[in-house]
């Protein structure tokens, strides 16, 4: 039987953690990975470049023979979804309704945290997908802009990422919530300070359940170990050292073009 | 006579502080100014990538048939400027060279700092064009990858920035600098926090010496009142805001596609 990988996408390199996880539960299946580094962040774009540029990764990884998409980017989830299912001839998944179903599951309160960047708060996709289970949540929302910067620049478990932390976090705090939906590939990086900024509050990340989505579309029809290919639009130091924290092991990482003339 | 305009161009926002020090000399001259909003930030990516960036921006600055390119973003004037002019057509001037001049002349004790993006502190440009001038200078140089993020996010008196911009320049202070560079568009921005961390240490910001150094490619024939016309790969609200901030007046901002194929 032919072996198709699975393609996986992120605007750069914190969809690692969704592949992390849809291979921690199928370690046989392989993998493409793209980050379109040379054009990250997304976060701070408008809906229409979002689109563009999903469209063209998604179509990049097609040209690998994937036997499904994986959109690991909470952003290109947020906006490109429906346009991707349309255009492309392979199931596509986001990781915003997992992240919702997740965290329905979770909440006792009904009152439900949603942290992301900002095209992916304004785009409202969340709120949509929690309402869309369940109509009687409320649903709070902040856009935590420096996050990723601070995780790119390492600073983890660092003062002044928990300043901005307590500084972002203060509001969604007040409206009494019990869940916290970590909605941006990149924040369970810093799910040790988010954690001690929001004592009591759990904090749902959608890898876990993307990956359960995932297993949905898979045969089980794959044996071996699994291969990996990760593919950047731009190589650069600093994904391959955050690559490494993330995967826990390095994998060799390719440069590729992602323009589609 | 033909009124050609000055053709500008940074990754993104930053660069409308060299825009306006040279408008503030030459208002009668026309300016275009594109910002690649659709693939900031520039800082944080590969040579290769930076390069591929420039030399698509300027080439479509010369579709608006301007007589001059001033490269406002110290990233690119790094690793691009020399390619730049061999490519084009028209004078192509940097902000690194004239930066590296007004350090220069500013500097008593011979010890000059530089802050600057990941891309252009490795690039060694600014330290190059230092020695350049003056062999016997010291340079010691920093990248403070977080200062954008922090522009963009608005925080530019702030505490938290305070206290990155202390971890950042404690090093530096520590060689007994009396000049730091600012060798980032965006940092004139930062100026009141940096000069409180950096006490009695003389600032020096490119646009000023970068818009003398224009005006020796300009013939003065040019009267009545300049227009301006600010492109945009991506149409971002953000944008509009910070724009608005550093030109203390409103223009219109069109959206472009930089796409060369």
């Amino acid at each position: 039987m032919e072996r198709r990988p699975i393609g996986i996408f992120d605007s750069g390199v914190g969809g690692l953690t969704v592949l992390k996880a849809i291979r921690d539960r199928y370690p046989d299946e392989d993998f493409v990975y793209f980050g379109d580094t040379a054009r990250v962040p997304y976060g701070t774009k408008s809906e229409r470049t979002i689109i563009k540029y999903s469209l063209e990764n998604a179509r990049l990884l097609r040209k690998f023979n994937v036997k499904l998409i994986v959109v690991a980017c909470n952003t290109s989830s947020s906006y490109a979804l429906d346009i991707l299912k349309r255009e492309l001839d392979v199931p596509v998944i986001g990781v915003v309704r997992p992240g919702a179903v997740a965290a329905v599951k979770a909440t006792r309160t009904g009152n439900i945290g949603v942290i992301g960047t900002e095209a992916t708060v304004k785009s409202g996709a969340y709120r949509r997908e929690i309402l869309s289970i369940n109509p009687f949540i409320k649903v709070f929302q902040k856009p935590c802009p420096l996050f990723v910067p601070l995780i790119e620049e390492g600073w983890l478990e660092d003062r002044v990422t928990y300043m901005v932390a307590e500084r972002y976090l203060s509001e969604l705090k007040g409206k009494n919530i019990d869940t916290l939906v970590l909605g941006c590939t990149h924040y369970p990086l810093l799910k040790n300070v988010i954690g001690k900024v929001c004592n009591n509050i759990t904090l749902v990340d959608s890898a876990e359940e993307t990956a359960i989505e995932t297993g949905k579309f898979l045969g089980g029809e794959v044996k071996g170990n699994g291969e990996v290919r990760i593919l950047v639009s731009d190589m650069s130091r600093r994904f391959k050292k955050i690559a490494e924290m993330i995967m826990g092991e390095s994998f060799p990482v390719e440069e590729v073009s992602v323009d589609v003339c």
